[in-house]
């Protein structure tokens, strides 16, 4: 799994704080107001897991779906297709998230599971064959959960669907047999962080993830933030020395 | 505006039902039953109109959903983008719905707004910079209404905005201005179509609208139609010359 940016995780809360306040003295107050605002409707609650998806169309407008509504982490696995954004869908969402990959092996689906499984989440298949749990009745209320969606032709893997506690349908009445890839995902976390966000589930973030996603976006926003987290640190060095 | 097939409306409700029966002769009963359970779900209480969209890709998707949610007349106005869809994208979808194409005029869409007028349609804009009414919050039950959607680019155009009786945003809490607009689209139609089919409104299509639709599903199925309804009519003709 590639995980960046991974620095930031190593440093200690005071270092984020100071590093905070360096960067948003070159950032319109405005700006770190709307940062701040943002980061209290984030959500590692839900995280949603893109399974050998083949058309960058899709995966581009699920990540912008997930970035609308609020949930931080996606896992991207790649199988026999290799994940592409096109930036005219996804609208630069892109990289407000934290974008995990897993593609080292022939076949990554497992390594997903297990990362997932070990940070504690319930795995949930989607399928429209699914005679499993119907959208409406998914219990958001048993614990964080990681939505898996399939790729467009063959829907999810075995290893996944063996591997899920719940598969989930979004019902529908018509002819046609599923609805296309990225109107699932976008339905699904809809309906579902609509649900939390009216729940009492604690589904925020903790201060001190919040305090790193406010570096990782300042330093998106400040040019020359490596200087200024240099300068910074040295004297906080020089401050030290002469204690 | 051009309205396909247009001669089933001109049959007398007999004739419709003859040759219902004539052509279910021709199909599987499991078939005949199907249609019937998707027509008992179908509602003309809501529609979607799509304002110039120039990516098949989310036409395609749009339509999809409205055929997975039981919408089941979809209106299309063309002005400076023809309107195509994708088969890989729609699966099939558009066959079973009623399309209405507006594309006469250099601009299309007052001639489309006057008719969804005439026809008893609220007419309802969509945006993401509305401050008009949130998705949760809209009426369902102030009357059918129409739900117009704009292009990619420049959304819903003045025409559209101001002819509006009300303007509904999706509420989200990310960076990211907007949603795509097929995902737009399946939010609404899936959360105002769960809603109506939760509430006491009367939202299903009349007997006759039912037999009509019947009629041209099963014409869609049966490869002979043309000379079975043939036969009939002339079968029809011959009883009422001899009775």
């Amino acid at each position: 799994m590639n995980r960046k940016p991974s620095d930031i995780f190593e440093l200690s809360p005071q270092i984020v704080q100071g590093l905070i306040g360096a960067l948003s003295e070159c950032v319109l107050e405005k700006r770190v107001e709307l940062f701040q605002s943002i980061l209290e409707e984030r959500t590692r609650y839900v995280t949603v897991v893109l399974e050998d998806i083949h058309q960058s169309q899709n995966a581009s407008a699920a990540i912008r779906s997930c970035e609308c509504f609020g949930i931080q982490d996606i896992h991207i696995i790649e199988n026999n297709h290799k994940f592409s954004v096109n930036p005219k869908v996804s609208m630069g969402a892109a990289k407000w998230l934290n974008i995990y990959k897993y593609n080292h092996k022939q076949n990554n689906s497992l390594e997903a599971v297990e990362h997932l499984k070990r940070e504690g989440y319930r795995i949930v298949g989607t399928s429209p064959h699914a005679s499993d749990v119907s959208l409406d009745n998914f219990s958001i209320e048993k614990g964080k959960f990681a939505l898996f969606f399939g790729n467009e032709l063959n829907g999810l893997s075995e290893i996944v669907l063996k591997n899920s506690s719940e598969i989930v349908k979004i019902p529908t009445v018509g002819f046609t047999e599923s609805l296309n890839l990225s109107v699932s995902v976008a339905i699904c976390i809809h309906k579902l962080t609509a649900r939390l966000r009216n729940s009492a589930i604690d589904y925020r973030l903790t201060e001190r993830e919040k305090a790193i996603l406010l570096l990782q976006w300042l330093r998106l926003t400040v040019k020359s933030w490596r200087s200024i987290e240099k300068r910074f640190l040295a004297e906080q060095l020089f401050h030290n020395i002469n204690k």
